[in-house]
């Protein structure tokens, strides 16, 4: 029984990870349209809830330190990427418009 | 054992809550002197992060839906009337200085 809120913990937070990842990547348009500063807030934002959880979860023992690590890790290394892909498409947005 | 994971996840919410508390409590002359628009900033960022994590700690099923809400109610009433002080206090200082 012990396992069972440990699988469920670590299923909740991949879901919520996952969840992230789309609503970003369904924002894409949408967050190429905005100024940098207010995209930035948003994915901090989300980053600050995310972490936050993954952290509790691994000081109630539903997680190990490696794992917490893995999940934070890889959803920012994925939205450092989006967040590339973003800028980018602003830049060549702004030199299509000079 | 079960338990085990329930009692600790409580206990951090209860101290990570309290952390919270003793945060804004300490900084209430700082947040004094700052402008409304960031203290509120300060404090939503704050809750969201608490809130989040309360939420996470119900779906795993460490915690009730009325503990759940009892945290995040009880913790959000004593913020509020902290903000209702400092303004008073900020309604105050300017008061002085008219």
């Amino acid at each position: 029984m012990e396992n069972l809120k440990a699988q469920t913990g670590l299923a909740i937070l991949k879901a919520d990870g996952d969840k992230i990842r789309q609503d970003l990547l369904g924002q894409f348009d949408d967050l190429c349209l905005m100024q940098c500063p207010i995209i930035e807030e948003i994915i901090d934002t989300q980053m600050l809830v995310y972490s936050n959880k993954v952290d509790f979860a691994k000081r109630c023992g539903l997680i190990s330190n490696q794992v917490a690590q893995e999940l934070v890790n890889d959803l920012g290394l994925e939205i450092e990427a989006l967040y590339q892909a973003i800028t980018k498409k602003q830049a060549a947005h702004s030199k299509q418009r000079d």
